[in-house]
């Protein structure tokens, strides 16, 4: 199995998501290329790894996973790879791949990180900032092809990571933040099950909002109705039936959200 | 052969189409995916079932179409999919899969549904609020294993379908709608060839707007003008030469269009 | 090895660019497909002719190039297809292969074309509106399948071509043009290394804005500040570090720009 993932904010219009592509099969042409997503938000490292961590369980094993959202193409930063447990990725060090770690790390599974430093696996002249063309596709293309991880760079310990923050616990629950607004307009909020399980009943406050109790979909409640319901990741999700939340509550990504348990 | 497409409203930034692409591949890896679109209009079933019966004639005998428009996931509505003849469908029991049957049954092909009932070719556990990651992508995988349609679910016999107008003949020609817009701008109307095919000459009245006689195609007129020409599914488009009729015109879906046969 | 790849305007939501893929598949199961991009603005032959240039050296020999920018279509301009040395392409002859004939002339490569006439090798009925999907797609799938570049239409010796500016030689520099605004808004000049090579400083100027020197990369000025740099094509580009160039300027495809070289 050769599957590669691909994971930018290169959007579609221009070819470069293609051109990767091209560097791919050329390479490896049994690789079977899946788009995660190109519409990551320029620059937006952090939406980069939540969108890779949601897909990760849903990957069969030596999937190698590339994400190109790369402000520091070009500069000191580094490149990388490793395995994580069943997986691989590629990309930059930036913090993309913070919660992939966390992820694997929660799980026990052996995690090797490599600075991508062997040249003669990437094409050549090097541009200066277009490394996915570069370096992160043809390095998951040799990774497909069987080379070793070890082979394609020099060990290292301390892939930069984000600090993003965690829900904190407050007298009557938990205080949280929107980290997600889907295409339909719902809020992700990073408050999950893990945090409520056992709740009988929850409030949740978005600016002068409230929302009580939560539903099991979005089909119980008439359409244009604000709910609150766990979505496919576990996450805490704020709807609206068949509307747009977001746009409802002017809602945005980061925002404070409070959770009551009662 | 094993091809798979995909239609969903699920847009194509958040993952979630990737994470189908990812667990039919991990069930099937031999499956060739093929998006069909995943810019339906969220909940817009009817415009689900129209594109996906304007694709049916162009895919190979074999072909799994799953479509996830699906506004009543993780209600009482029933999974299913279907044999068309050469074509197997997999998606919500909601009215998505209206048009499909209606031509395979035109055609005189046998069609076959079933209630998809049987979890264990469902991911698990199951999510109240993805079912095209949950049911829907990995049943599409198993049929293109092999799986038989019947081992996936208990037969039915009534399918959801819309109750789609239809054009309605007048003393002078026909009065039907615009039943879609793409991505130009064209405005396709349910009155096609069938309908119209022997007229020498037609006039077309939208809003207060007339367009007199057919062209064959875009070329024939200038820039800006406003034509009426047969789309490549042999429905009637109106259209503005290398222009937008829908923002000229400021048309929707939905909207009355009159054709005088005269 | 059997790629083709698939350049148009359609976009993505009316399932055009999967009903081309079906009838590909259908033809040529073994095809590889890649998208380069279907978010060319409507009838931009340029745009498209400039995006497949810069994609033809990633992509391996043998790849089959489909164009469908088309507002020709069912006029009297040819279906064409061309061999382009390692490379092949299809599509309408309105000038869309333009940079790519320079590119294959310009290395000395051998260039034959092909005025399409072999109707056996099309979908049958021929509409007047698709070709994409009633003559490229199946004419790209029989040449992944083997079928000889001559089986498949008349020589043809004159392509159209589009007359593009180039880039003028003045006094102290150049005088050229913004040809494209990827996605994250940097504007891309047809004023390249090849021209500006040994310029020891250069200052661009840009409406009445100027920028002084060259970076090597984005990283290495601060966010939100205008910088000019070499693309990963090669061309100087205008940006800003983290924003957007186009929308800061005001910035439009075929604005004059000067290089001062000192």
């Amino acid at each position: 199995m050769s599957i590669i993932t691909l994971t930018t904010d290169f959007g579609l219009k221009d070819g470069n998501v293609g051109v990767m592509k091209g560097v791919i099969l050329g390479i490896a042409p049994q690789a079977r290329i899946v788009d995660l997503s190109h519409w990551i938000a320029p620059q937006e490292v952090s939406e980069a790894a939540l969108i890779l961590r949601r897909a990760l369980p849903y990957f069969p094993p030596e999937t190698v996973h590339v994400v190109v959202v790369d402000p520091g193409v070009g500069t000191a930063r580094r490149p990388m790879a490793a395995r994580l447990g069943p997986y691989r990725v590629v990309g930059p060090d930036n913090g993309c791949f913070t919660l992939a770690l966390t992820y694997a790390e929660e799980r026990g599974w052996p995690v090797a990180c490599v600075h991508l430093d062997q040249r003669q696996y990437w094409l050549s002249p090097l541009s200066h900032v277009f490394h996915g063309r570069d370096i992160f596709a043809p390095v998951a293309a040799h990774l497909v092809n069987g080379v070793p991880l070890e082979a394609l760079g020099s060990p290292m310990s301390d892939p930069i990571r984000l600090s993003l923050p965690r829900p904190q616990r407050t007298a009557t629950g938990w205080i949280g933040r929107i980290i997600h607004i889907d295409h339909f307009g719902n809020l992700s909020l990073d408050i999950g099950e893990e945090h409520l399980g056992a709740a009988p009943q929850i409030v949740v406050r978005l600016g002068n909002v409230e929302i009580h109790g939560l539903v099991k979909t979005f089909g119980e409640r008439p359409p244009g109705e604000l709910i609150a319901l766990y979505g496919s990741s576990g996450n805490l999700i704020v709807a609206v039936v068949n509307g747009n939340a977001a746009a409802r509550l002017g809602a945005k990504v980061g925002e404070r959200v409070e959770v009551i348990t009662v």
